[in-house]
């Protein structure tokens, strides 16, 4: 089969590799429909060090099984399924906590000899416990926004939940990127008053209003700060999602936190330190979020993606076929995509 | 009167001073029963720069009501009352909220033309929101532990109710100072299943397991950590509680804290960063916690404290007059004192 191997920064390739083949009784097989390129991918698209060899890359899919091991049940051959960012057994004491990202038998797409999302097909470890069964047929117009629950919609999601996000909050999304505008739907279908998005590229910002974002600040740096404290009487929000993962951006993020207030972060942070020192202190500001646990959301998010009542899957801008994603990374890194869906 | 002013690092003076008279309608004067030192006075006793000029200081006190401004009322000449270390309206956004110490119309004690705790009297503004009356007489044997109330006690309380502190919960405290004495008493209050008190003076967790510590870990840094992930299974406790306010015991903190798990620190900080980097971010660590609201607090835990369910006034384990109070400086800088109560 095709599949997506990174060698370096700037060099994704992709090649034939073998067909994945049942490992463990816990495994299933999936036939991928639709995969897609992340912001995090960038990362590692932006600095891995150059090797002969090379790593599968990719960690949202959504597929068909095709196979299943002795030990999974629930799952049958020809189901539609969504797989969270994080495979898991959706069973130990972390997961039960909703903390599949700790999963004392999980682990990453794309690591210790596991496919990574981007190809044709995948092997997938703890099946049972990483896979959710979508009610869906193959063609479903739905594909896109069921497939943003492998990550970036819950990731979103998770950076409202953590940082108390409902009714009567106000709130301060920084970063208009898929991650962040999906903050702000999420913000939004948790009940916020207020949501100030902070971006500065008008095509996604617009998409943030359409996700419920009240105002948008264009500025950055002090400049943004001192407007997003003009919309909120000089106070700041009760809960800041920090959706970028640099250091201007949790910076950013403290000085708009009302006090008493939280900061969510779920870009993955490009920092070591953080600045919380004693005016945060007397403030009483909190610092929360993480990783996503996006298993644990998948089921309370799913009913609502179906209905139609949330669209995340507009995040996808761009559509590529399996040979294009050295172009689709491209253009992520050039901004000139937002998003881009995978068709493999 | 007499009261108690600081000139510079190690320069505590006692002093006369002009008796306190009532300047607004919103105000009361308050004769001080007992009041004591703060392990947050030592910052300043540390570091002052000298001046010509001293600062008046102290910031817990419980006393009698002498007079009030009109506008006071539900309080009368006699009632005894406790304040808390931060005076608040109790009635703006913020107050009701549970964070007095952000008080739209609040303040600090010793600042700004206010009094300092640490004298024979007080003249008390917001008195009204401030002050909390006292159903016990001026030579009641529980003024200890009431007078904990202004600041020791609730912090310790904040501490772990920001962190989530609760039946089913393992935690971690650090610090066997008075207020890490007072997180380990207000964790067994709310039900914690283990407490892991880090400290090394013997007399002081000795203290701590009379409070309820389960486990006391006396090695720092390391080998520190490596005894509480020992004790828990090598998984750190879902909650810990950071009491002293210095790097070390920061990064302490994040090392000792299970996946998933919140870090809150009432220790003022002495530091400007907090090591919260990629690790923290995969484990979905919180950081919590801030300058304490005791006021939000007082009204909840007043009645154990009233029934001896809680014995907080035990921090105390040295009492001075109000002209010993450069020494009881010196004994609690040298920790051969705890925490020392003044009887003005």
């Amino acid at each position: 089969m095709r599949a997506t191997l990174i060698y370096g920064a700037g060099d994704i390739r992709v090649e034939d590799v073998p067909d994945p083949v049942l490992h463990e009784p816990t495994d299933a097989l999936v036939r991928v429909l639709r995969s897609c390129i992340c912001g995090s991918d960038l990362w590692p698209y932006g600095s891995r060090p150059a090797s002969e060899q090379g790593d599968r890359i990719g960690h949202e899919f959504l597929g068909v099984v095709e196979d299943t091991g002795a030990d999974v049940s629930g799952l049958k051959a020809g189901d539609v399924v969504v797989a969270p960012f994080v495979w898991a057994d959706n069973t130990c004491d972390f997961c039960r906590e909703g903390l599949q990202t700790s999963c004392r038998h999980g682990g990453f797409w794309g690591a210790n000899g596991v496919d990574g999302g981007q190809g044709e097909a995948v092997r997938v470890p703890q099946a049972q416990g990483t896979l959710v069964k979508l009610p869906v047929g193959e063609d479903s117009a739905l594909l896109p926004s069921l497939l943003s629950l492998s990550d970036v919609f819950p990731t979103g999601h998770h950076c409202a939940v953590t940082a108390g996000v409902g009714p009567r909050t106000t709130v301060t999304v920084i970063g208009d990127g898929a991650v962040g505008l999906c903050a702000v739907l999420a913000a939004k279908r948790l009940g916020a008053e207020q949501i100030i998005l902070m971006g500065r590229h008008q095509g996604r910002t617009d998409l943030g209003r359409d996700f419920g974002a009240t105002d948008v600040v264009a500025e950055r740096g002090e400049e943004g700060v001192a407007k997003v404290l003009e919309l909120t009487g000089g106070d700041g929000t009760h809960a800041v999602l920090e959706c970028v993962g640099l250091r201007p951006a949790i910076e950013t993020a403290f000085a708009v936190a009302r006090s008493g207030g939280t900061v969510s972060r779920v870009g993955a942070p490009q920092y070591p330190e953080v600045p919380m020192g004693f005016e945060e202190f007397r403030r009483n500001v909190t610092l929360t979020g993480g990783i996503a646990p996006a298993r644990a959301y998948i089921e309370e998010l799913l009913p609502d993606v179906l209905a139609g009542e949330v669209e995340p899957g507009r995040v996808f801008d761009t559509v590529i076929g399996l040979d294009e994603v050295p172009a689709g990374y491209r253009a992520m890194a050039d901004r000139t995509a937002l998003k881009v869906l995978i068709r493999p």
